[in-house]
């Protein structure tokens, strides 16, 4: 007799249950048996899905990082003026976060204690470098205020950006909601929340 | 024979060494064993200065409570325009965080497990009351957008704020920087980074 279930995972049904648990316990602190128990499956099972817990890692930032970089990549992302293409991938980075929220938190936490962990801090800084490229082409067209330094202005949009991770939480029907928060995201780091400039 | 220090502690050293520790580890992965270890004392020479870990928490967060709480209590902050007041709390809440980086880093990841983060996790919420208060009232003189939520900016504008426990490293010369990041911010959130309003 065995109290485990039957295992009816599939790779994809079975990431979304490991990045739940490195998200509660990080990374670090989740074992295979953590895994275990949170999937209700014996570390057998899971071991004829993936070779190991970095494996889960792997697949779960790949996951995100993915989304990540499909958007820049999207016709509104490489084409026309540059204050627009940051404008739109800021808007659509707001959308990825939301969509692939647990992904997403997984890859802010990563600490680069193993091989996956730099890879993926790699991987983001690559994101981060691109961004900050598209940030520098709107400012030498002069559509980015000059007394700011650009570069610490690119962190604090997205230090505000990867804040959601912190708080947002989907609401049941978040079409409207969603919508608003890309666009208050936005207005408030390009246009500013005062009125009569 | 003894390998550990001698015991030259005050209560305000032991507390940077375990503020260092718990943001290391976490509190809740923190044991008294690891900070007699990192403080290089005995655990019953931590005993001399405090009741417990929970009392280091507890004197911790409340560092970071009171430079918070401080600074909306100063003159620019209660008098005047509520924008110019709201501006003016931002900026020195930034500074707060720079000059506080490790207790305000450990407040913001407080998580509410035990009597002592429930109570902080209730002060910081005061705290954003307060700030949500004063948005609000700049809202009503008509001096933020009407087309963003308020409720929603606030957020977002403090998302921003508190990104800096995860990137700003104090430099050895940071006067300009410091004054330069709590500038950024201002402008970045109120008057937004496009030119040509």
């Amino acid at each position: 007799m065995t109290t485990t279930r039957r295992d009816t995972y599939t790779p994809e049904t079975l990431l979304s249950v490991a990045v739940r648990v490195f998200n509660e316990r990080g990374y670090d602190g989740t074992s295979m048996e953590h895994l275990s128990k949170a999937a209700g499956i014996s570390k057998s099972s899971i071991y004829h899905h993936v070779a190991g817990k970095e494996e889960l890692l792997r697949r779960a930032v790949s996951r995100a990082l993915d989304g990540l970089f499909v958007v820049l990549d999207e016709p509104a992302a490489t084409r026309g003026r540059a204050i627009e293409r940051v404008e739109y991938v800021t808007r659509r980075t707001v959308e990825v976060l939301m969509d692939e929220l647990p992904y997403v938190t997984l890859l802010l936490r990563v600490r680069g204690n193993t091989k996956t962990e730099r890879w993926a801090l790699e991987r983001r800084r690559e994101f981060d470098q691109r961004i900050a490229d598209l940030m520098k082409a709107a400012a030498a067209d002069g559509d980015l205020r000059s007394d700011v330094d650009i570069r610490l202005a690119t962190r604090l949009l997205f230090g505000m950006v990867n804040s959601l991770v912190e708080w947002y939480r989907p609401q049941p029907a978040d079409g409207a909601d969603r919508q608003q928060l890309a666009d208050t995201v936005v207005r408030l780091a390009f246009d500013g929340l005062r009125t009569g400039h």
